[in-house]
C-alpha cells in the first residue's frame, strides 16, 4: 500500500473521471453518522444523506498478513459483521485497531477519518465491499475526504467508479446487504401458514447477543458525560423522536416525541378550561402593517421573521409576515371584542406554531426556526385577578415538569432585567440540566400590566361609577403565558443516559414492551411463547396500558432490548418457556435496570402501580441531583469554583441591575483566569436565573437582618439563583471552538 | 333640504376640506354590516373597520315636520333607540321609511344606501349624531359614498370635519352612546358589597324586549332561504364562530368555532389511535427541491404555492415554500425509514394548517388560504390491509359527521373523473346543503396503490422468499385521507336558521346557558334567583355538562335569549321565582323553540339524556330533508327539473366518463335554457358526486339488468349521486352577479 494521499489529490483524481460534484463541505471534526449530520446541518445541508466507512480485521493467524475489509455503505444499511464474515469466508470480523487503520488509509488520524475516498489504492490484500444499495444510486450522498470535517457529494454510481479506478489487484465487491441478512439465519424453516412470523430464525440468541459487534453501529456513539451535543442528537435520532430534514432548523417530531407532547396538550388543555380558558385559533399570517404597528415589541423578532412574498408565480402586493408571536396579531381583536367590563375577563389560548428564522446554531427543541408552543393571552378588569392567573397557569407549568415529565423545576420571579420586553414581571419555572450545570427557563407566566392594553386601546367604561379618574376609564390588566416543545429537550437531557432515551411512563408513547426469550430454533415449538406475549400485551391494552408485544422476527432478544432502551420504553417485561411456567415475566425498569419476576395474575394493576412507582423514581433521582447542585453561598471566593464544579448557585442579593451585571462580569473572568488549564472550562459568566418564590427553603432570610448581597454588601434582599445558561450552545462552543 | 348629491361632488367637497383618502373602493351592493365585509374581503380590504349609518323617525304630531335623526357610528358601537331617544328628548325613535330617507338623503335608493356623506346640508330639523368614539378616532373607517355599492375610507376625526362642514342651521352632536347606556337604567341603586352583579340595573325588562327595536341591530339580518351567504356570514361573526381578518383569505377561529374543531380532533384522534395510527409532526415548510421532484403531483398545488423568500433582511438563497399538502414532504422519509417489511405496516397522522394561495373568492370554512386539518398517510405490506384501511377510516368520517356533527353523509366512491389525482381509487362521504340544493363532499379516503412508492422508491424485501417477480421486491400499498375544518361549515349551513346557529350538542362550546327570568326591579330582591341560576350552573358542571349561568347585569333576559340563540347552545333553561317555587326550570330546545318544565331535582341526568335526545333530533331532522331530495330517476325529461328543484339526483350509470361528461353538460344547458325567466337559477350543470355503497336502498338495482344508464341507454352498473356543486361559490354567482 502506497503513500498518505490529499485533499486536492482527491479532488484532481475526481476530476479525471470526468465526476462532477459540488464544493467541498468544511465543518468541524465529528464522530460518526449523528455528529456528522448536526454538523453538517449547521451549515445548511442537514438533509445530506450520509454514508459510512468501516474498516474490519478479520481473524487471521499471527503471523499472517492482514486481509482488512473497507466496508462503504449507506448510513441507513445494516453491515453486521459477522454475516459479512460469513459471506467473506473470514472469520470474526473486527473493527480494525488505529495501527491498521493507518496502514490501510495513511492519511486518516482516527476511526473518524476513515474514508475510502483516501485509499491510496485497492491492493489484493484488501476486500472493498461496497452495499448495492449506495452502488446503484444516482443520488448524491456525504462522503469524508481525508478528514471527518469535510465532506463532499457524490452520487453512488460515481463513488463506485471512483474505487473502481483505484484497483490494483483488488477489486471493488458490490455487496446487498439486505439479501445477506434475510438469507443469513441458519434454521431456513419456513413459518407455519397459521402464523407466520411464530418462528423467528435466528431467535435462540440469547440477551448475551446484545454486546455483539452487530449492536456495535446501533448503540447509542457517545457518552452523555463525555460528548453531550454528540449524546443529544444521537440519543435523539436512534431512539426515534426526531429525525432531521432539509430545511435548515427544522426537524421531523416521530410519533416517540410528538405524542409525549400530544399528552402535555391534552392535561393542560384540560386544566386551564377548568379555569376558564378557552381555546381558538388566528391565522399563522400577519400583515406587514399589524405586525410593525408597535415598533418596540417587534424589534426584537424583526431580524428573525419569515416573509412570504409570492403565491405561486405572482408576487404579492404586500408583503406577509409568519407569526413569531401573537401580541400584535391577537390584542386589536381584544381592542374589539371587549366593549365593556361584562366582556371581561378575556382568556384565550392557542395551540400553534411559530416561526423564529434564527440564524444560530439550531439545536432540536431547544432552538429551532419552527416550533409548537401554547400561548395564552388574558385580560381581566383588575389587577388582582390578573397577578392570580399568573401564578394559577405557572403552577400548572410546574406540574407539567413534575407531574407529567418527572422532571423537577423551581418556581421564581425573573429579575427585572431578565424579565419578558413589555412585561410587568415575568414568573418562571427553571430547570437544570446536570451534565452541563446549566439552568435551563422551563415556561414563563407573564403579567404585562397595562402596557400593550394602552398601546392596543383595550378599554372599558369603569363598573364603578363613582371613579372619575382617567375619564372613568379603565385600561384592561392582561397576561401572557407560554410553554412550547423545549419541554421534551429538557426532559431527553434530564433523564437519558448512555443507553438512549429514559421516558416519564405517564407520557411515554409506549410504556410497557413485551420480549418473547428463550425461543427454541426448532420450528413450531415457539407458538406458546408468542401466543403468551400476545395474551399479556392485550391484557395490559384492556388496562388502559400502553403495551406493545415485539413479535417481530430475524431480531434476537438481545437486539430487541437495545432497540427498546434506545427509545427509552420504561418497563421491559420478558417472557419465555420458564417465565410461563412460573407464571410470571421478567420485569426490566429502564432508570436502573432493575430486574425482578412480576406475576401474570393481576398484572394489569400490578403495571399500573409499578409505572406509578418508575415516575417516582425518575423524579426523585431528578430532584436529588437537583437539590444537590444547588448551592447557597455567602462568600465571593466560592462562586467560581462552585460554578465550575456544575452547580447553581443561591446567593443573597440585594436585587439591584448593577449587582447583577457584576455577578455575572466577575464570574466570567474570573473563570477564564482561574481554570485556565482546563481548556472546556465554559468561560460564560452566571446570569440571574430567578428569585425562587419557596424563599424558606435556603435559610433564615430575608428574616436574618444581617445578610448581606454577595457582591455589593449591602443588605439583600432575597435568595436568588445564579448560574450559567445555554444548555448545549455555551456548551457546543465549550467543545468545539 | 336640497338636491341630490354625487359621488363626485363627495370627492371634490373632501378635496376642498383637504382630507385625504384612498381610492374609493368598488364591490357589490351590500346589506348591513357582515355583507359589506364579505365584499370588502373580496377586494383585499375584509380588515376595513366599518362605520354604520341609521336614520330614525321621532314620534311627532301628524301635522308637525318631522325631526330626523341620523346616527354615525362604529359598527360595534350599540346604538339602543330608547336610549337615544331619551338623550334627544324624542319619543319613539323608529327607524325611517324609504319615503323619509329619501327627503334627507335624496340620492339614497334604499336604506341600504344611506350615507351622512350624501346629506346635501345638515338643517336644523335633522339631528345629527356621531359617536364620539368615531368622531376622535384618527384610525380610517369605511364610509359608503352614494351608495352601498363604493366605500371611501376616512379617518374619523375627518368625518367630523365633513360633516360639520355641511352645518345650515343644524349642527353635529357628538354623543358618547357607551356612556349614555351605562347611565341610562332608571334604577340607580348601586350594586350590594357583598355581591355586586347581584341586581342588574334594568334587569326588570320582560322577555317582550327581546322584540325591541334595540335588539334590531344585533339579530341575523338575512333570511336563509332569501340570502344565503349574507345570512352564512352574519350567524358566523354574531354566533361567534370567526371573525375577519386582515390577511384576505384567513379568519380567526374564535373559541365557538375552535372548540368545536378540538371535539372532532379528540374523538377521532382516539379512534385512530385504536386502529394502530400514530401521531407526528412535519414541519410546515418544504424546500423547493422536495416540492417539485414529483412534477405531476404538483402541477395542481403549484400555482397556489406560497413561497417565503426573506427572513429578517436577508434574502434567501433558496426559497422555501410553505406545504400546501405533505405527500412530497413525508414520502421521502417513508422510503428511509421502511428498510423492511418489519417496520410495516407504517401508520402516521398529523394535526396541522396547510396553505393554499387561491385567488378565488375566499369563503371561511369552505375555501380558505389557510385551513386546519388531518391527514393521514400509511403504508403497507398488502393491497388488502390498505383497502381494508380506506373503509375503516371513512366509517369514521361518517361518524364524525352522524355521530358528532347530527349531518347526515351518504358513503360511496368517487366516478374515475372525480378521484384524487394519483390515487387508484378515492372514497368519500358526501353531505348536501339544502338551502342550495348543493352536495358538498365531506371527507375523503384514498387508496394510493403503489403509485407513490414507485415514485420515492418505498420498497421491502418480498417476506415469501419463493416470489422471484420484481426481484423479489414490494413497493408498499399506501392510503392517504383527509378531513378539515370544511366540516364547522357544513354543520353551520345543515343547521343553522334564522335566527342564528344551532349547534349539535356533542360539540357545543356550551350545551346549556342559564337565564334568570322575572327580576324584580328592588334592589336586592333578586339574589335568590341569581343564587339558584349559579347552584344550578354548579350542578350541571359537576354533571360533565357544560353549563353557563348568564348573570351578565344590564342586559335583559329578551336580549340575552337572542345572543344566545344566535350562538346555537341547545338547551336554554330559564329560572325565575315561579320555576323556583316549583322546584322545576323551563327548558326550551333551540332546534325547535320547544318549551317545557324540567324539575331540578335530577337534573343533571335529565339535561343529559335531553341533549342526546336533541342530538338525534337534529340528525333525524337533517336527515329526513336529506333523504326527501334523493331522488332516482329513470327519465332524462325528468333530470333538470328535480335539479332545479334543489334535489341530488340518483341515476342509473353506465360509469363511462363521457356519459359523465355528457350529463353535465346536458344539464346545464338545459338549465339555462329552460328556466331563463328566473334569474337567480344556478347554471352549472350536474357532475357525478359519488357511487353510494349502499345501493340496496335505491331498489332492485344493479341486479335488474334491464336498468339503462340514463344518458346513453347501455346497461348501468350502479346508482350513482350527481348533483349541482359549489356550495357557496355558484350561489354567489348566482344571486350576485
Amino acid at each position: 500500500m502506497s503513500g498518505t494521499i490529499s485533499d486536492n489529490e482527491i479532488i484532481s483524481r475526481l476530476q479525471k473521471l470526468s465526476i462532477s460534484h459540488p464544493e467541498v463541505i468544511e465543518h468541524a471534526p465529528v464522530k460518526g453518522g449523528a455528529e456528522w449530520k448536526a454538523e453538517l446541518d449547521k451549515v445548511g445541508h442537514g438533509s445530506v444523506a450520509l454514508t459510512k466507512t468501516l474498516l474490519f480485521k478479520p481473524k487471521t493467524a499471527k503471523t499472517a498478513a492482514p486481509t482488512p475489509v473497507l466496508v462503504i455503505a449507506l448510513e441507513s444499511t445494516e453491515t453486521p459483521s459477522s454475516i459479512l464474515g460469513n459471506h467473506l469466508n473470514l472469520k470474526e470480523l473486527r473493527l480494525a485497531s488505529e495501527d491498521l487503520i493507518k496502514e490501510v488509509i495513511p492519511s486518516a488520524q482516527s476511526k473518524d477519518d476513515v474514508s475510502s475516498l483516501a485509499l491510496p489504492s485497492i491492493p489484493s490484500t484488501l476486500h472493498v465491499c461496497l452495499d448495492s444499495a449506495l452502488a446503484s444510486s444516482s443520488e448524491a450522498y456525504g462522503v469524508h475526504l481525508t478528514s471527518s470535517s469535510k465532506t463532499v457529494l457524490l452520487k453512488g454510481t460515481d463513488l463506485k467508479s471512483y474505487l473502481e479506478s483505484l484497483t490494483s489487484g483488488g477489486n471493488v465487491q458490490v455487496v446487498d446487504f439486505a439479501a445477506l441478512k434475510a438469507a443469513a439465519p441458519a434454521p431456513s424453516a419456513p413459518a407455519s401458514a397459521s402464523k407466520p412470523n411464530a418462528a423467528p430464525a435466528a431467535a435462540a440468541r440469547t440477551p448475551a447477543a446484545k454486546k455483539d459487534e452487530d449492536l456495535y453501529e446501533m448503540a447509542i456513539q457517545y457518552k452523555k458525560e463525555e460528548d453531550f451535543p454528540g449524546w443529544y442528537a444521537d440519543v435523539l435520532i436512534k431512539g426515534q423522536m426526531l429525525d432531521y430534514y432539509d430545511v435548515s432548523g427544522c426537524y421531523i417530531l416521530r410519533p416517540g416525541s410528538y405524542t409525549v407532547w400530544q399528552y402535555i396538550q391534552s392535561w393542560f388543555d384540560e386544566e386551564i378550561k377548568k379555569l376558564g380558558v378557552q381555546d381558538c385559533y388566528f391565522p399563522m399570517f400577519v400583515s406587514k402593517a399589524k405586525l410593525e404597528k408597535e415598533k418596540d415589541h417587534i424589534e426584537g423578532f424583526a431580524p428573525e421573521v419569515a416573509w412570504v412574498t409570492r403565491a405561486g408565480s405572482s408576487e404579492l402586493e404586500e408583503h406577509i409576515a409568519i407569526r413569531p408571536t401573537s401580541e400584535t396579531v391577537m390584542y386589536p381583536y381584544y381592542a374589539k371584542w371587549i366593549q365593556s367590563h361584562r366582556d371581561l375577563p378575556l382568556r384565550l389560548n392557542q395551540w400553534n406554531s411559530v416561526v423564529r428564522w434564527e440564524f444560530k446554531n439550531p439545536q432540536p427543541f431547544l432552538r429551532t426556526r419552527e416550533f409548537l408552543w401554547q400561548e395564552g393571552h388574558t385580560a381581566f378588569l383588575t389587577r388582582q385577578e390578573a397577578a392570580d392567573e399568573v401564578m394559577e397557569i405557572l403552577d400548572l407549568y410546574a406540574k407539567v415538569y413534575t407531574d407529567l415529565l418527572a422532571v423537577p423545576v423551581i418556581p421564581g420571579k425573573k429579575s427585572e432585567k431578565e424579565k419578558f420586553a413589555g412585561a410587568d414581571y415575568t414568573t418562571t419555572v427553571e430547570g437544570f440540566i446536570p451534565t452541563t450545570g446549566r439552568g435551563i427557563q422551563g415556561g414563563t407566566s407573564h403579567h404585562l400590566g397595562q402596557n400593550f392594553s394602552r398601546m392596543f386601546d383595550i378599554v372599558v367604561e369603569n363598573p364603578d361609577r363613582s371613579v372619575t379618574e382617567n375619564d372613568g376609564k379603565i385600561h384592561v390588566y392582561q397576561n401572557s403565558w407560554g410553554l412550547s416543545t423545549r419541554t421534551l429537550g429538557v426532559m431527553v437531557m434530564v433523564h437519558g443516559d448512555d443507553q438512549g432515551l429514559v421516558l416519564p411512563p405517564r407520557v411515554a408513547l409506549q410504556q410497557v414492551v413485551i420480549v418473547p426469550v428463550g425461543l427454541s430454533k426448532t420450528e413450531g415449538k415457539n407458538g406458546e411463547i408468542y401466543d403468551a406475549c400476545s395474551k399479556l400485551e392485550k391484557t395490559l391494552i384492556a388496562g388502559g396500558i400502553r403495551a406493545k408485544a415485539d413479535l417481530r422476527e430475524g431480531y434476537t432478544p438481545g437486539w430487541k432490548f437495545n432497540d427498546w432502551e434506545m427509545r427509552g420504553v420504561p418497563l421491559r417485561l420478558e417472557l419465555g418457556p420458564r417465565d410461563i411456567a412460573a407464571n410470571s415475566a421478567l420485569a426490566v425498569r429502564r432508570v436502573d435496570n432493575h430486574k425482578a419476576p412480576m406475576p401474570l395474575d393481576g398484572i394489569a394493576e400490578t403495571v399500573k402501580a409499578y409505572l406509578e412507582d418508575v415516575h417516582e423514581r425518575m423524579y426523585e433521582k431528578a430532584k436529588a441531583k437537583y437539590d444537590s447542585c444547588l448551592k447557597t453561598l455567602n462568600n465571593w471566593e466560592d462562586v467560581v469554583p462552585t460554578l465550575d464544579a456544575k452547580n447553581v448557585l443561591v446567593l443573597p442579593w440585594c436585587e439591584e441591575e448593577a449587582c447583577e451585571d457584576m455577578i455575572k462580569e466577575k464570574s466570567a473572568s474570573q473563570a477564564n483566569k482561574g481554570v485556565a488549564e482546563d481548556a472546556k472550562a465554559p468561560s460564560a459568566g452566571a446570569k440571574s436565573l430567578c428569585i425562587p418564590f419557596d424563599q424558606e427553603r435556603f435559610g433564615p432570610f430575608p428574616d436574618g437582618k444581617d445578610q448581606k448581597c454577595i457582591q455589593c454588601g449591602k443588605p439583600a434582599k432575597s435568595w436568588t439563583m445564579f448560574g450559567r445558561n445555554g444548555v448545549l450552545s455555551a456548551w457546543f462552543k465549550s467543545v468545539r471552538v
